[in-house]
């Protein structure tokens, strides 16, 4: 028999006691003996629940117990649930978490100490919710050298960006009903402004590149500035307006950015809607991937937890992962990546085509029928250097959106 | 030092070795060692090529050199695929395999041998190319009971009525076109007419339920039927017209089953196009989910044989694979499976509604513009026996085609 300790009855955290429960049998099989909880720690009472016979509220008794092999860490935030999981990881036991905050932060650490203890710090659910992502780059795409990832990674704006785009609601409105349906925080910022997403790519980063990239360094755009009359332009063009949270090999360097962006209805990205994620991956030799599912929700979250409790028990002496070290990656500067630009522009194209293409370069001007108090083009593709130099000159200009 | 050897320097053995000198300072460092091709066994020379100075044409210098711990085969076919991966295993050397009829007819009795000599037979890019789904099923879905895995399993075919559907093109053109451009073989039958994906999907099935799924038991259908008119109501419908390969849990049975079938535009396989392949997978737990990707051509597929040689590689002593049994799984009989049916009738509806709704139920009527000597018609939910019997009383329809 394994006995494991659940950290946190949260949403996550009930999550997986349910889910073990539901699938006993069938984990049981997988893992090879018997799966059994033996803690749920947390500092309030849950009677008439599954955990009601496991809470605890001391760490400790937990940490000294030997018998508990794999720790499951779904609290969220970075303490305590970083001292948990050093101090889960240092006494010998594996650790299986949902927590993007402290893989991004502590993850090369806390990666470290389970590789010199030769157990396991395992992540699957910190990315993309149920959506086996981690361990397809970790143990299936390894003959390719992977060149790009972008991911929508954050199942509420792209629910909000849905609900534009299908219904023609405009920002302030379908951030109530996330809000209502429970997809939003009360707070929306970690959401909206592309910290969650930032977490997430920043640990993507990690992985291919080996290296740690810190998620500070990378420029991070919300969508709060998305409005209908973008989602017009989008529709305009065929195309979408997506949060994207990407990394691409720039010769030696990666480029890392987080940010609203059109995508065209080509790319596979184009026709994730609502709360699903999906992370596309290219390889060197593989060409292009997606994965599809739910980035968040009690269920699959907490299935994708359970998937690496499941590794972790079958894998009781061995360190699995070979992921990032310490050491820093230096990510290419944002004003040298390369991309094309469509921006929004006061005025008409009658008047300011001929001097936007001196500036720029050759442009394809977009309009919106009965919309003639401004326009809109893309540019070729520049860099944000370049860009940033030639809008400065028309203060005109009154939005900018990276297309994909 | 890990050697190895590749059977076969066709496609996908030459694909095997152009990843691996491509990406060999990367591969070497995920392995741990370097990886180095020893052998590659074909019946002819290849000057001038990367293969030139490892060609062997004898498979006894190969199974007897102790110093060759993995076996890759590519050749295709059962025999003599069979015998040298069966030796190969025998003589303790893993093995890696993109051969989706060896797999499906042998995979059971192979994966039984490995199991017992602690060392793996790993078959990723028998199913799906290049897209990683065996290790996400066997490895990171492991908290889930997989209810359902309909996929997109064969790229000619997807090509084909995606060109139907886009260009307006008849099937004769679109099977002469994929044969141009190199993706339908001269005889395309094992394509067009299903073979190809019913061995992916038996062996899926076999993997989800743990059990010897026959290929031969799943009832098979290509899409040779499929004419313009038919996309023309897909069309009128909203809907794609996909070759599905599938396998769903009904009750405590499994029914799986391979036939051309309408997809809606908010099931995630209906934008699936071109070669590309994508798997739609359901958990209990997880609820949906897809892997997409290119589900065949050489540097895919070799990726993904070059996925399961750093994995085998990785782990010399150590079978990794709970799969399936020799024990055969009894699917439900097709007769009883449920599910909707489109149907086209010669006459009109304004004649026939009334004796069709008095046999078939509730049905809803689909009519083509300019079209007024036929009609067509969706069922409810039904069994396929049920829908035959009905059908039985009906000369009138011309065609069926099952909804998703």
């Amino acid at each position: 028999m394994i006995k494991i300790a659940v950290l946190g009855y949260g949403t996550v955290g009930s999550g997986v006691v349910e889910v073990i429960k539901t699938n006993q049998e069938l984990i049981n099989k997988r893992v090879g003996e018997e799966l059994d909880i033996k803690y749920v720690l947390d500092l309030r009472e849950f009677p008439g629940t599954l955990a009601e016979h496991l809470i605890v509220h001391d760490f400790e008794q937990i940490v000294n117990d030997e018998e508990v092999k794999i720790v499951v860490e779904v609290m969220g935030g970075i303490e305590p649930a970083y001292t948990f999981v050093k101090r889960s990881l240092l006494a010998g036991k594996s650790v299986a978490t949902s927590n993007k905050a402290l893989v991004a932060k502590h993850g090369a650490e806390l990666l470290a100490i389970a590789k010199e203890k030769n157990i396991n710090f395992l992540y699957e659910a910190s990315v993309g919710g149920g959506i086996p992502i981690i361990r397809p780059l970790t143990s299936s795409l390894t003959g390719d050298e992977i060149v790009e990832i972008t991911g929508i990674l954050n199942g509420t704006t792209n629910y909000m960006m849905s609900k534009m785009y299908n219904e023609n609601a405009d920002y302030d409105a379908v951030l109530k009903e996330a809000q209502a349906m429970g997809y939003a925080e009360r707070d929306p910022s970690a959401d909206v402004e592309g910290h969650d997403a930032c977490r997430k790519i920043a640990i993507l980063s990690s992985i291919i590149s080996g290296k740690l990239v810190d998620f500070e360094d990378i420029y991070t755009e919300g969508i709060t500035n998305i409005t209908l009359k973008d989602i017009q332009y989008a529709k305009a063009m065929g195309m979408k307006i997506k949060l994207l949270a990407s990394c691409k090999r720039s010769g030696e360097k990666l480029c890392a950015i987080v940010a609203p962006c059109l995508v065209s209805k080509s790319h596979p990205l184009y026709s994730i809607e609502d709360v699903f994620n999906a992370i596309f991956v290219k390889g060197n030799m593989l060409g292009d991937s997606m994965f599809y599912g739910s980035g968040a929700g009690k269920l699959p979250t907490a299935s994708a937890v359970v998937g690496d409790i499941v590794e972790a028990a079958k894998n009781p002496n061995r360190s699995m992962m070979s992921t990032w070290t310490t050491e820093k990656l230096e990510l290419e500067e944002k004003s040298e990546t390369k991309k094309k630009f469509f921006v929004r522009v006061n005025g008409t194209a009658a008047a300011l085509k001929d001097k936007l293409q001196e500036v720029f370069g050759a442009i394809e001007v977009v309009t919106l029928e009965g919309e003639e108090n401004e326009f809109g083009f893309v540019t070729e593709v520049m860099s944000e250097g370049c860009y940033e130099k030639c809008a400065a000159q028309f203060p005109e200009i009154c939005h900018m959106i990276r297309v994909e």
